[in-house]
């Protein structure tokens, strides 16, 4: 046996059993075959070890990068309408009044904030509905009173139409018109905001992509009758609902809430497409509303939840934005009590949806203002002369019953009925002071210079309503500043899933680029379709436009 | 040679060795040594990826838990005395309008937004900044007016002095007087805001816990002078800045900024302990200062940085409250021009800040406001007779150069010096035209009404000052609904470490819980220490002091 030097290195192609006889070379079989096995036993664990990292690896990819092949993604994007940061504060204060409450007490909005969103219009530092709108529907800063159109007056294409294009249902919940200018940026393209006609044309699916919007519910009927038609608000003499039945597929229009009850009463699902438009102009009021007559705010939400989760196709999901339309038309109108019970409605919609995410949480959740409204504060000075009190009070708003805007009609028929004219000032101070001041708001102190102006034979309704507003925001040490909207950032709440990036402060056009992102859709190349056939639809812009449009819009809400 | 069954296992202690001759065993040496080899190749391999993934898992645990053991921790807490949302909008616009962004663009405070910060004190809806900070710095809910006292009247331990009793050091940057509100609810338990000379006592050191401030810089030297001074406002005859320094240890005081350049001069870092008394009461307004004689709020605040980060032993870090006391003030004088230059320099003080915690991570930086002052909204309805205009104007503010105050004092020494007896109305009239609204606010075209307030001979000058601040305002289409304060919730920014529970929307008092937090103090040791000896030092809330209080407070800011 040739035994190789101790020191020689094995070359790599010599085998070392060349040199062994039989035994010697059993024995080493059997010291490999150990070793195999040895070495079998390593790779089987390091094997396990390798899947079970790659396992964790790849779950928590999964986990982190929210990646789903095939699975449906639903969009809920919520507005509360002219909802600044005092109002928020003034709602949730209001609430823990009435529920005895002095520290913590979350609203369903409090959990959610996560930042706040810059409302800037391309025009101005102050921005209106439309604009504000069209931030989130398309994604761009474009001039107040523009819907869904770009600085030059051309269509953009909107998330709605993009969530559309996917497959996706498409839902609009508001209390305002339809063809408001909030749900119309979503739905409809035109140059000014007051083209409420032919908004409602193109939302029943009269325009280039055809209908597009599978359920909406809200008030503004009258934009959908003919001019011949008594309560008609339209320009023309076309009957939008029928069209909307016998050409543009409509299934079913709910003009009541009977209408609403028996249409959901089989499973709590609206057969699609369908419509409710619940009042010729607005909704009305929570704090005014017959509940017999019209949904609210959160019925119609939960509904059209219910609606187009049932009825989506398990790999589409859906759009819905649902807008508290009024909270802003309260403060419009500088009018606390109308405005508080809009808020609370809304945080009612609001849990609605947070019960829905909980349930489905392929969802993404936002709810934010497109600007405050009134210049709101929770605080006053009544006294010029004295330093101010520190404090607002609650209680003054928890006796109001009605809206200004319902009082100062209670005025306006009593003044103007019949038998008025036999009516003594007695008479009008003794109305005025029971059934507007005491019974409507509350108020049992009442100044000469209150009774003499409500009691005025003809007075200016449009000023009586502001004037009930402070008078009762005066007492209730609350402050406002405008009848129109005021610039502050707005807060910005978000749940659900895909919303991370919009923690922190943001321009409002992040929160539609926010919504596309999560559904994966390029808005422009809707833009694209839309502007292909711009010349046989769309009314462009005239280049007087800009000259002789004023920012004094009297609907520019 | 004998050969063992193949079958038969080796026992455990046969060596395989005694049955093989020399070759034989020599050769199973070297396979042997291989093996070793390999194994202990192996063996190095297991040991280097054991200590690789020990040492990753032990990393993130001190990352995730922020394990830290003898490190150093700073906390700087930023108050933006009356700085509600509108400002914070307000401040970025009219930085956006001089520097020519229209969209995007963020300020320091914009990369900070964590959330919103609940304001109300114990007693009302609208806090007062005393009950307001005493929220940040003992952790609690308190009445109006109260410093570092609880409800009941009693001293409550505050972050500030927790931090000391840990060994670190503490610092106070404010611009208004050190006694004011904010500062004093850091370093002094008195049962009324308005209690300065006893504020400014404690502050030195004379009370149970000694001197617990290492430095302090802003205004207000008028409280530590003894009354037999001029400019002082103290209620008695101590000498508070010779007491600090014979009884105290305090090594050195400033008075204006030539000392505060030259005791920084060696290294950029005061010797320690020191205080900066720049004014006799609130330093001056950044539009009004003059920048030889008083130091700004980004430059204090970037010598306390440097002072306490240098000086701190390395186990023990600082704490260090920033204050932009004046953007309160212009807030209750409603002046826009004060009020955004306050916010501007606020901004920069937040930079500094910002560059600290990039060097240093182990700070937790807080900013937030204790209330919104004013009413302050970004529109306004200038003609109550037609619908608003949609925007504000900052290129209004930005024509003025002084503040409402300055232009006020302005006036005041032009109608009380000796040669006005000679003046006509039509010099007073150009006096006015020309250096108060031209030259002081940019006001080209003064109403006729502006021209008769302002030229009365004796007007009074407490209201001078917000009118000449409503001039300027209603001309930037700015409103304001109070001389006071309002209850809107304040936008809450953090960055650093430690702040995580902090984002989304909370009740002041978790701030100071927060901060207590990351320190690892109990609030609640140090009170009681201050209790235990209250009969001593501390004069207790009288039983009828809640009746007689009222809430026109004078100095209720």
């Amino acid at each position: 046996m040739v035994r190789r030097e101790a020191t020689a290195p094995l070359l790599a192609n010599e085998d070392p059993r060349d040199e062994f006889d039989d035994e010697e070379i059993e024995l080493l079989r059997k010291e490999e075959a150990k070793h195999i096995r040895r070495e079998r036993a390593r790779m089987v664990l390091c094997l396990a070890l390798a899947i079970v990292l790659t396992s964790s690896a790849v779950t928590i990819t999964f986990y982190f990068a929210k990646i789903s092949l095939g699975r449906s993604r639903n969009v809920i994007m919520m507005v509360s309408d002219g909802f600044g940061p005092a109002s928020q504060t003034y709602g949730r204060s209001f609430y823990h009044y009435k529920n005895n409450i002095t520290e913590g007490g979350f609203t369903s909005l409090d959990e959610m904030l996560i930042g706040t969103s810059r409302t800037r219009s391309s025009d101005s530092l102050v921005t209106d509905s439309a604009s504000g709108a069209t931030a989130f529907s398309c994604a761009l800063k474009t001039y107040n009173a523009a819907i869904a159109v770009d600085p030059a007056g051309n269509p953009c294409g909107t998330i709605l139409e993009a969530a559309k294009d996917l497959g996706m249902l498409t839902g609009l919940v508001v209390t305002s018109r339809i063809t408001h200018a909030t749900p119309a940026a979503f739905s409809a393209h035109v140059i000014h905001r007051d083209m409420e006609s032919e908004i409602a044309a193109q939302q029943i699916g009269d325009y280039p992509l055809l209908r597009q919007i599978d359920l909406m519910m809200g008030g503004g009927r009258c934009f959908f009758l003919p001019n011949t038609t008594e309560g008609s608000c339209r320009t023309d003499g076309r009957d939008l609902i029928k069209e909307a039945q016998e050409v543009y597929g409509w299934e079913h229009v709910m003009q009541n809430k009977d209408d609403f009850m028996s249409l959901k009463a089989k499973d709590g699902m609206f057969p699609l497409p369908a419509m409710g438009l619940f009042h010729l102009d607005h909704m009305n009021y929570m704090i005014d509303r017959d509940e017999n007559k019209e949904p609210s705010l959160s019925e119609m939400t939960e509904a059209a939840l219910a609606t187009l989760k049932g009825q989506a196709k398990t790999s589409q999901g859906f759009f819905l934005m649902i807008e508290g339309s009024r909270i802003d038309m309260g403060g419009h109108n500088n009018d606390p009590v109308a405005h508080v019970h809009e808020i609370l409605e809304y945080h009612k919609a609001v849990k609605a949806v947070q019960k829905f995410v909980y349930d489905n949480p392929d969802t993404l959740v936002i709810s934010t203002s497109d600007h405050e409204t009134g210049g709101f504060t929770l605080g006053y000075q009544d006294d010029p002369d004295t330093y101010p009190d520190y404090l607002w009070r609650p209680e003054v708003i928890d006796r109001a019953t009605a809206s200004t805007e319902a009082l100062t009609r209670q005025l306006y028929v009593y003044n103007t009925q019949p038998g008025n004219t036999g009516r003594t000032q007695k008479d009008r101070e003794q109305f005025v002071k029971t059934q507007i001041l005491e019974k409507g708001l509350g108020i049992t102190d009442p100044t000469a210079e209150e009774i003499a102006y409500l009691t005025n034979k003809e007075p200016d309704y449009l000023k009586v309503v502001p004037f009930l507003g402070h008078a009762i925001s005066r007492r209730a040490n609350l402050g406002w500043t405008t009848l129109g909207h005021t610039g502050v950032d707005v807060n910005l709440y978000a749940t659900g899933e895909g919303y991370s990036k919009l923690k922190g402060n943001h321009e409002n056009t992040e929160i539609g680029e926010t919504m596309a992102d999560y559904l994966k859709v390029d808005l422009a190349y809707i833009t694209r379709r839309l502007q292909k056939s711009t010349q046989k639809w769309f009314q462009p812009k005239e280049p007087q436009f800009f000259s002789q449009r004023t920012r004094h819009q009297k609907s520019g809400h």
